[in-house]
């Protein structure tokens, strides 16, 4: 039995969810845009799941699109800027996941200045640098809640009220975005915060099915990609009730067992701190992270065995049944340096032995032991091959 | 227990596929961009996937792209229009479902010409139309295998012909595109044909689940829509691998079974043209269609009891058990004439009238005599009433 620590990348699904999701797509498998009985059984399934949502996170039920990922939902955002007729300057933390930068460089293409954050040297955009950012032309501001690499809580909410200060100033609107796959049922976070606008949400990375995710919009926008007006117009396709059902699920357990989860987290993440702190053979990312600090997610952590490369150690640590990241899963094997990294400022040949460990609600103490131990072994082994 | 005549705007899915999806979203639940056994495994069953769905369609696997849907499919390829640096002519079949109508009016905002192609009466785009409409400028034409509402089969590969010729004369590249939803495994059609670019298909027409769709596509486009780079940078996201899987699954069973589920279908479907063809109190829309007639497909009829609404008739079948559709589900209950009646000049009242009869390979002989004598005892009581 493998140990997975991965989480960042996809969590475990809850098989009880993943039965509940696939019972709903056989028993309530009709069109929910039908008028008939068979459509509209689909469509009081996809509309309880939108109160449910909406209670969970603590935001209007007219407030909640359903999408079908945290990447969609973010793209919808972005992309809507292009059929504004005016064009302007969009903030991006430097930080942002590829759902996030991808768009915006496209948006760079069409039109718009794209201008970028940069973090400190902990990961963190301070509130600060975005004040220095922001020109009377920004028409968007979009900084993660999470960071998927480092763990690194951005300041989201304060972020948000600067910009609304700023626009208020200059009388008119900016769109504060945030992703927030990486936060949501993970650390607390207020979705009804009238600074932020819009919240990306994905239902795989909290235990729920594939192929559901959440865009919250505060106000309606025009977007890109159109099909039969489902969902209000903001996301077309027939709408996928039983991931949705699944999602719903996975959202209420993750925002009810928050505390909870969290908790055991930090137990196990100060273990990992701890061990790893006390032993300079490793680089905890960023340097100065401590144990039981509130500034970063307990659920990730980046550390580098220089000089060993962080592939070679993936797959070594694989080879013996544990499953860590390296980097974004989404990067699809790209080769290249970590956009976050370099951004923070750490140096290459860290970078370039960068791992992410990321646990989640069904990882045990024994397990994180089991890694270390592992990780002890196979480091020096690998040191010494190397020398 | 009910009778679903309302397969065009979703299928009734297949038990055992939607069982084998979910014991995948356990089985397999790593994310396919990880370099860990976890991730590998289901990056084994995704090129699996596209391995076999490349052989069921007849394609290369490097044509084939994943997608969350049909709507996604058709959007990705139109709007890839937008990242192209000169503008020039689409040419839009009037007939095409919201989720090419609707991309396609987004390019029209931006700089694109959109051209409608008109059909016939019988609801059939002539090449001699599509000839004629042809100009130097044009970029992109987009013609469906098979209409959602009238069930025409488009000569899409003639219309895909001719663009070809007219292309090559004029020494430039002319994109085709077909939205093949409703006829995929429905009716034939060669996915090799090289005058045709693209296609885009729905797993859960075709009794799959919810949330995977394919765009076979023959040569690289720049997309609008960004992220983590997965599916050759075509469409972002984790990808859906159980619901790949289940729609694999489903296409493999769909084309497998075309031949014996399309005669089943025509026999069905001349039960009802006979049927009503015989009693002057229904007009079959277009009103030529005869039994046995292999230019519509065999699932798809539209028909009318004028003066009875559509809506009227159709809550009046589903209070007997009776579930048919009323146009376009995708239409999202928005008011209005259908695009596609208008299009072929049926007249106001019959369209107002019109309701969409669609069967799949479950559909019995005695649920359509079931559905034939409640629709006329109905309808009498109905016409009674309006006088």
């Amino acid at each position: 039995m493998s140990i997975y620590l991965d989480w960042a990348a996809t969590a475990v699904p809850d098989p009880n969810i993943i039965k509940a999701s696939s019972d709903c797509a056989i028993r309530t498998f009709g069109n929910p845009s039908s008028v008939h009985q068979t459509g509209q059984q689909a469509n009081a399934v996809l509309e309880e799941c939108r109160i449910r949502c909406a209670a969970a996170l603590g935001v209007k039920k007219e407030e909640v699109f359903f999408t079908s990922s945290g990447t969609e939902s973010d793209n919808i955002v972005l992309l809507s800027l292009l059929r504004k007729p005016s064009r302007g300057t969009v903030l991006v933390s430097a930080i942002e996941h590829p759902a996030v930068l991808e768009p915006a460089a496209v948006l760079a293409e069409n039109g718009y200045k794209a201008a970028y954050l940069m973090p400190g040297a902990d990961g963190i955009i301070k509130p600060s640098t975005l004040e220095k950012a922001l020109t009377p032309d920004t028409k968007l501001v979009t900084v993660m809640a999470v960071n998927n690499e480092t763990g690194a809580i951005q300041p989201v909410h304060e972020l948000a009220a600067a910009v609304h200060n700023f626009a208020q100033h200059c009388g008119h609107k900016i769109h504060f975005h945030c992703d927030a796959v990486q936060g949501t049922g993970k650390v607390k976070l207020n979705f009804a915060d009238p600074n932020i606008h819009s919240w990306a949400i994905s239902g795989h990375k909290i235990r729920g099915p594939r192929g559901a995710g959440i865009l919250v919009l505060k106000n309606t926008i025009q977007t890109m990609v159109r099909g039969g007006g489902q969902e209000n117009g903001i996301r077309p396709g027939t709408e996928n009730t039983a991931a949705i059902y699944g999602m719903t699920l996975a959202l209420e357990k993750a925002l009810a067992d928050l505390d909870k989860n969290s908790a055991h987290a930090y137990h196990l993440m100060d273990t990992l701190l701890n061990k790893i702190a006390t032993n300079n053979s490793y680089q905890i990312i960023p340097e100065n992270r401590k144990p039981g600090d509130k500034n970063y997610s307990p659920y990730v952590l980046s550390l580098a065995a220089v000089p060993i490369p962080a592939e070679v150690l993936a797959r070594t640590l694989d080879d013996k049944g544990i499953c860590v990241g390296t980097g974004s899963a989404c990067s699809n094997r790209k080769k290249g340096q970590s956009k976050t990294l370099t951004a923070m400022g750490v140096a290459d040949n860290i970078s370039f032995s960068r791992i992410r460990v990321s646990t989640g609600s069904t990882t045990t103490e024994e397990e994180i032991e089991q890694f270390i131990k592992t990780l002890d072994q196979e480091s020096g082994i690998l040191r010494k091959a190397l020398r």
